[in-house]
């Protein structure tokens, strides 16, 4: 059973709206290497997991549980670079208004239409996500090698989406999110080390300078490249992989630690142009 | 974020093999009205939702928290209803063997060829689960109406599935279900009710007789039906419309109670005929 | 704008329930090639002509006209088919009944799950109907090419499906569509041939032997293969493409006639073990 | 049997060529919530119903009549609102000149290649409509309350696509559409009301102000948001539920009405750079 | 058994960087009526055939061959007109620095996402390919038919796509496809002739004047339009269908001649801000 | 560019008819892991390519290059299974024949309506091949990485299909097939391996024993697990990877070798009850 506190995982660093940039980041959100594919694999593969060494199935709950945590940051994420875009009230005085003319040429239309400027579970195309995304083969060296396939698209595709805007809504969750998904790509890899793999310098994948990206810094210091939240409130067997050397030639130890604090979410105010929540008067 | 405890929310009756059942029991996984889509619309709401009313939110994300058990519950299921099916080693002994052949012509054949004969994101027909499954309108009496509609077919489509096997680990988890889409049903009407809504005789939807379900009894004398768990470790306002008399013409109180104390993981076997987990003998 | 008379198009004979040719029928009714993509290929045809040779988009839109009372006959075949078939009550006696395992195994099982015994807008592989299954290029003479190939795929496609049962519901309504489509293949090769083109011994697609399927027998007889009926309340310019020679080798003359006089809808009883309609007593 | 009148249900109104809005426009045709999806999911409805309680089906039955012109009037407002753009001749004279490439920018670059920049079944975002759009539960009441879910969120998109460009052949269709959208929401509403529902200030959803969008107030004076309008050509039992007051806060008397007299179809020219209609000289 | 020289089948003109001219010629490669449905479609009809007719299975074998090239030639042209276009270097040196924000705006923003700015399997508006975009009836005459459509729909959407971007890359390999599909038109019209059918004067579809396409000229003075490579290794008797007098007016003689010289493969280099390929150094 | 002769890569072993192992052998032609995946993922890879390393796009374009042969052997085995099915001859002689009624119940029935008893490119539930199943990273590590994956599910999901049915046809395509994909899982594994990587006793994955299916002994007896194709008729840097040591513990040194003899096409004979391949006769 799954138990909640309404915290974020990490911070909303509050920026202009940017609905072009909203856009792009659905990819992370609802993409075939996005945070509900990661977070749906990992969810079936602990589920289905057969046999005894189950410190393997701890890993992958493990990763899944902070999983439903990225959903949530990026939904949040998005929410925040669309508040604010487009006008206030709806209809028009005049017919020359179009108040939302900007979103129609540069932004997914749907955030405007199928929601009320609101995360969409669909990707930077506009295609929704789709169940075949999931890849859960029942053979345990199949899905751990996936798994390292999967985190390092991951780090690769939020490297790439990066580059497409300077907000700093979307750079900061950019950049935590990298960071986790090199921890949780040491993670996968380790336990194919402990089936025999040597990595040699294979990683980090992609082969990135985090001098590069400024807002990575500071969760390095923190040594969240090389950590695993805990999420657990029984015993689990994680720390049986997730420990020693990382697998990385960025070196360091791998340590299982509890989570962040926890950060606030943001508040999404009434939008009257897009009738939400649309309550009317109750006294009226 | 979410905390986990290794625990079912309901019990798995143990029962023969039934790979026809696991086929249609999907649906409730991965169909259009599945867990799957009710956990992921409920969090998408929940994420995007608008104004000050939170007790709206508290509402829906409290709905949304159970439903992850749901689909864990489904999951384990399904994987109860495949396990034994099938013959125990891999290859054959002569040419006129072919083993799985029932699970050819009655089964869903990914369950025996994309997984270890485990629970797949896909509905009854085979079809993968769709990202526009959600509906998330932004508007809040739309997406309360909605999820009225939801639960309602929840209930609808699981006492017809009910009909197509007798097996009592198919008919142990629908009946589970069936009770508690009930609950979420009521909770959602009683939401409208708020809102000024008067829904006479409506509820429930389908019109069901309890008694012709016995597997249902239990959990309705347990008070199941007119009850919201609370898996939150913080304070939540669900109260505050989760409480006082049901909107459904089976009366009783509303209440929100703590969750039930758990119900243990069953055990899968290793399967040496689908290569699961498959690991080699770390010493050879 | 649309009228409507509460007719079907043709009879439905009354036989047997038949699940599994229930399940394949759905084939003519959500297929790539089935009634629902002819009528909406020739409604995006008919609405997004261009030009001044209206005599074609009137030959385009009176097909697509027929092709409405098409679906509904598909739809009222497939209800006759599964009406009829599994249990009459909700839930069972004993552990023992599994009332609709037969639906099961050799079922669409949507078709008890999804609705009450009735049809869908899925093919017999339980694939939804997709919108790019319409095809309507903008350049007229690719789009009756297009149109020829559709309604001789029609025709070889029920030919096909008649071998899956002898069921006579599903028989005479696929007789009936057999010769309907091989008269709007005439239409289309007609339009061709005001063109220039001349067919020679091409026609009809398939080379079918009309004796070898008894059904059609009467309609050839009442001249349905020749003919277009014209469901339009207003002038048409259809006659100056349908009419004189027959383009196929089946020989005959093209005449605009009058729709049939109509048939009743079939009756569908109530069904408690759907819930189908499932109202309450209203004085209850 | 259904039968054609060459009338638009509603004018077009002409204005400048707009193709960014044309591309959010097809959100009202082939989108989740659009014409295409009401048309058939009350087609399904109608066709699949059970019980003797045809006044129903006669309600529902009566909604998808109109929808079927509601397809019809969005088919040709997109291609008033594509017609013109562009240049009219294919290739070009020099090296410099790229003549779509606004198109290629701001619009749906599929009307202008698939189609001869004219509609399609598809959304604003460019995916095909889907078959599982349809939702026909087979249980009355639970599809009752998806179609007001459904007209209700006709009314919202509607609403949010009208901010979307101040074009004039776009928002008099939405217009139009959305005071219609309204009279079914009515429609539904009561419907649920006679089987003892009371609603209390629940409608319309959303709760808009009707002087905030000019081009509904003809509509709502003509009483549109309070009629049926009638397509049958034999008697229904439509106003046995559609009569009396309506279940809004906007007060009324509900009323079954013949249909407008009609408005007629635009003509779209030939257009040669798309090579539509495309026939040659037939002398030549 | 198929076998590779690595050459192009023409030229990869080089011009400036266009992303959005890439975006629309995603449709010539991944689109319903694209290079990959050409070459499936030929590959499972020439798989599938039947009978002893095998001079029609040669032929539509031979036109398989050379889409293989056409999908490697497209896929060649998109990479290029990608090449050049965003920034040399990953992460940014301030904070107003958005190096890709032309491609989010203009773009698929899956060039940039997915792939290293680089073909995807989807269409212009980001849709997937689709399997059921191949049609194989499994009849002979329909299969013609419909290629003939295909071939036809291929000159024509080419066209269309060409008035989109002056740029020199997109429009050579645009034009030397139309000749292509223009060949391959007459090859499926001329298998028709065999069998029967007098096309007077419909072919070429559509009716265009190669003069205004100053590329093709080139490729229509050496024969192309007329001709048919052939890539078997063995013998054929594609030449008993393709040779004799052109079905299209504009006259000439058909003729199998050996494919042309081939073209060099333009060189990709490395991508650091994709971090592709992304090798670190093997000897740090 | 690409040449053909026409052989298959593999024998076509005759035995009798067996639709149901049509259906479920359909994944590995038209699966999300089957060859028409594999073929098109190294295609786009090995055109995609980018920087110097190009003995890493020979590897991945020699595996492509096999593939294609892949596809077309098992289009033969599914034609091969599926052919003498049903009955010789349109019709029915009286009404209680239903001839195909066994392939209704248990086969894929798009076999018997959609084409002439032969393949499809859909999967074994019957959902058509999709584009995204591709994966094109634009990073080589990530790409070669992917590719081991794919190929180690090719075993997998093979080695699980053989179970199915005991039918030889169908055995022996698939053991030819999983030794193939054995020898592209070396290949992968060992680029990885000229990286950096010591992957142990990891391979081969899965952990078959290849005694355990007989009829892929003589593969592994001439060494097919070790040995890459030469289908280039020019030079490849293939060689500077695939050779030394495998890195599999199954032992042997990699060769690139030519591609087997070739084997002859099976000849499918006219089918009159599905009308394929249809011809009439021209003297008629």
């Amino acid at each position: 059973m799954y138990f909640y506190k309404e915290d974020l995982i990490n911070q909303i660093v509050v920026d202009k709206p940017d609905p072009a940039a909203a856009k792009v980041l659905q990819e992370t959100l609802g993409g075939q290497f996005g945070e509900m594919r990661t977070m749906m694999q990992y969810f079936f593969q602990s589920s289905n997991f057969r046999g005894k060494a189950t410190q393997y199935r701890d890993l992958i709950r493990g990763v899944f549980l902070e999983e439903i945590s990225h959903v949530e940051l990026v939904q949040h994420t998005i929410n925040q670079l669309l508040n604010g875009s487009g006008v206030e009230q709806p209809g028009n005085a005049g017919a020359d208004a179009a108040p939302l003319d900007e979103a129609v040429k540069h932004a997914n239309p749907h955030h405007y239409i199928v929601g009320a400027q609101s995360s969409l579970p669909v990707d930077a195309a506009g295609n929704p996500w789709l169940g075949n995304y999931v890849y859960n083969h029942g053979n345990l060296i199949s899905d751990l090698l996936d798994n390292v396939v999967l985190e390092s698209t991951g780090v690769l595709q939020k490297s790439r989406i990066y580059e497409m805007s300077s907000n700093q809504t979307f750079r900061e969750t950019l950049a935590f999110l990298m960071v986790r998904d090199n921890s949780h790509q040491n993670a996968f890899a380790k336990a194919l080390e402990t089936l025999g793999v040597d990595w040699g310098n294979l990683f980090p994948i992609p082969n990135y300078d985090i001098d590069k990206y400024p807002e990575c810094r500071k969760y390095v210091e923190l040594g969240y490249h090389n950590a695993q939240f805990n999420f657990r409130m029984d015993s689990t067997r994680i720390g049986e992989i997730f420990s020693g050397q990382t697998p990385s030639r960025n070196e360091g130890e791998l340590k299982v630690i509890p989570p962040p604090d926890g950060f606030p979410l943001p508040y999404l105010p009434d939008l009257p142009s897009e009738h939400s929540p649309g309550l009317y008067d109750l006294n009226a």
